[in-house]
């Protein structure tokens, strides 16, 4: 597998495109297309959120129901969600403009919003921006980073990532982009990531890929433990890399499966590095492991500590926080014979052995701790499950962007 | 029931002392002693995080043995948590030392520990401490005050209150003080919370008043959804009222739970609105329920939310996050029958109607959510049971105080 550069448009036949429709910003770009020169076969995976997005609602129909999806229309800046039959009319008028301007069908557009909630989508701006995006939208790799910049409500970056793979002798890319900063919290899978591939692959080989890799990617990341009403993360494959078609299981699956978790990880650790005020990206790994899940409920619950998060964020290695998270995960373990470890760019030190302190250098841990990227290594020593949780630091400035976020 | 000056120390025969051990603080006083002249019942509830402090080992044994209880021992800074087989020992040490001091028996000693985790208590210092307690010791009500402030650690403010009921004609006192400001999110009760009366009562009828009633009080605050590994309710009861002894199911028995849970509310909304940096209490009633269960689902998730908090912190009313958080709450309601309401001192304010956004002032929401006491009031419309959970905005405040905790 090789890292390539690019996002949504890396892959054969799939174009981008962006435009500044001023649904809300009104100084930067605030919708995206994503367009396939022919009909993909879609997966996708949604929030569980009882309170679900009008968007999500749509993408879920049009998943289920089989279409072919050939575009992706995204807007940031509202969200769709609380938004009633009124705002579901509004998913209905851009797949409408959008089958128009691009000469498809209506049931092969999904949508994605993201944004602020219980706010109506300004449905003229939106169809008069589905216009230009027709018009601009072209296969160009800028065109797909310009698309990961429209879709941003607080990211302060982009995401995007593509690599590209061997499967039957033939070149297959997957590719894709990502948004999210805060209110994530995936349950299912997470805030809105769009991933291309022009693998040709059954449909159902498709939803299981992603549906069996959001578990340890998207749905291993938090910020705010707040599980949004928008979660997407939608998946198209329209077959022009032209390999034998990949069925669920084989080993073509496996080198596919591969390749998509590469993207979902790489995106979904940038959405947690990116947490709305975040100056680290925090990485816990829960080792020793009687089970998977177990191992993913203590990595999880460290992750969303408060307590431990303002902790990484003052570079002070107060595993106590980190010890009674794993405490309250709901999990199963001895606290009397975890060892703990904290590692960075900057060294690895070991701060507790059997569930008591070591006499560590607290300036050595510190050092460690103040890296953009840190990781706390937990070992509970019951078996060799392991699982890794990604979340950020929390600061200031997340107060800052949350206290007034709507005005 | 009349309110009544005092907390620990307002029932009959009940004493309390406060001292400046220097176990980690240097510049106030943190130890406490609370003691009964004659031995008492007790009953306790306590964490269920996995990781359980020292103190809550040695309370829970002497609980659940049947011993009665004649003195409490608490000290601040230190929370003898993850300290290992040292760390009890000095639960041993604390409780022999107290016993010498007082001439009680040893397991009549309770402990309770709060502060960092994971450093040892400096035993002699604290021993030491324990003699100055035993000389201090008086049934003043200031004495009792001082206690409460004793314990305190990021707290603000002392938590205490009384109230008076009559049992039998007799005059039966319940008083109790409380602390806790981090790491507060009860899961079975919550941080040290020590409440005193002077009700004869049966042990089967104390620990069954207390168990149902940390439910719905301790139980259903949350400062930052930090589960504790030091959560500790003990009530004493010494029977010097001379009330015709309590028995579970009577008469007396609801008018004696009656007056527990108005102490316990008292405390818990105290400690919530005292959270780390908090500038308000707020609120959350779910109600229109189709069971208690579900209320308190829904209220919970609201108060536990960083989003919610943030906007609360920014006298946004940003009900989306509120209907955000209910969706992820576990609980099933239908978002399009949800009613939304804000209330303080300034006024109320309806938000949503069946799930969409009504056409109202932001200017009065804001006026309404501006105040130190704000509850949000949810109704889903499906029955008849409703729930109260109480927690505090999310501030600047509170990364300050804990980004750098232990230093």
């Amino acid at each position: 597998m090789d890292m390539i550069k690019g996002g949504v448009t890396a892959a054969k036949g799939f174009e981008a495109a962006s435009t500044a429709a001023g649904i809300k910003y009104t100084d930067r770009t605030d919708m995206a297309l994503v367009y396939s020169q022919v009909p993909c076969e879609a997966a996708g995976t949604f929030t569980k959120n009882v309170v679900k997005a009008a968007p999500v609602k749509w993408d879920q129909k049009i998943v289920k129901s089989g279409c072919k999806v050939q575009a992706v229309i995204v807007n940031s800046g509202i969200a769709n969600a609380c938004t009633g039959a009124e705002g579901y009319g509004y998913c209905e008028d851009t797949a409408k403009a959008a089958a128009e301007a691009l000469g498809i069908s209506e049931d092969g557009v999904a949508i994605g919003s993201t944004g602020v909630i219980g706010r109506q989508i300004p449905i003229d701006k939106l169809t008069a921006g589905i216009k230009v995006l027709a018009e601009m939208k072209d296969h160009s790799l800028s065109n797909g980073t310009e698309a990961a910049k429209a879709i941003m409500t607080t990211d302060t970056a982009e995401k995007e990532m593509a690599v590209e793979i061997e499967v039957g002798g033939k070149k297959v890319t997957v590719g894709g982009m990502a948004k999210g900063s805060g209110m994530i919290h995936p349950d299912m899978c997470t805030m809105l990531s769009f991933i291309t591939t022009d693998a040709a692959i059954t449909k159902e080989a498709l939803q299981k890929a992603l549906s069996e890799d959001v578990d340890d990617t998207y749905n291993m990341i938090s910020v705010d433990g707040d599980t949004s009403t928008n979660d997407t993360v939608l998946l198209l494959a329209n077959g022009l890399a032209e390999n034998p078609q990949i069925q669920y299981g084989s080993d073509d699956y496996k080198i596919f499966a591969e390749a998509l978790h590469t993207v979902n990880e790489y995106l979904a650790k940038k959405i947690a590095g990116d947490g709305e005020g975040a100056t680290a990206l925090f990485e816990v790994k829960a080792v020793g492991c009687e089970s998977t899940e177990q191992a993913k409920l203590l990595a999880k619950a460290v992750v969303c500590s408060n307590l431990t998060k303002t902790a990484i964020a003052g570079h002070d290695a107060n595993w106590g926080r980190i010890l009674c998270a794993m405490g309250y995960s709901g999990a199963q373990f001895d606290p009397e014979k975890v060892d703990l470890y904290f590692e960075s760019k900057a060294g690895k030190i070991q701060i507790i052995e059997n569930g008591t302190a070591l006499d560590y250098s607290e300036a050595e841990a510190t050092k460690i701790l103040s890296e953009p990227e840190v990781t706390a290594t937990a070992d509970v020593k019951m078996g060799s499950c392991a699982a890794t949780a990604w979340g950020c630091d929390l600061t200031h400035g997340y107060i800052e962007i949350n206290a007034d976020y709507r005005s």
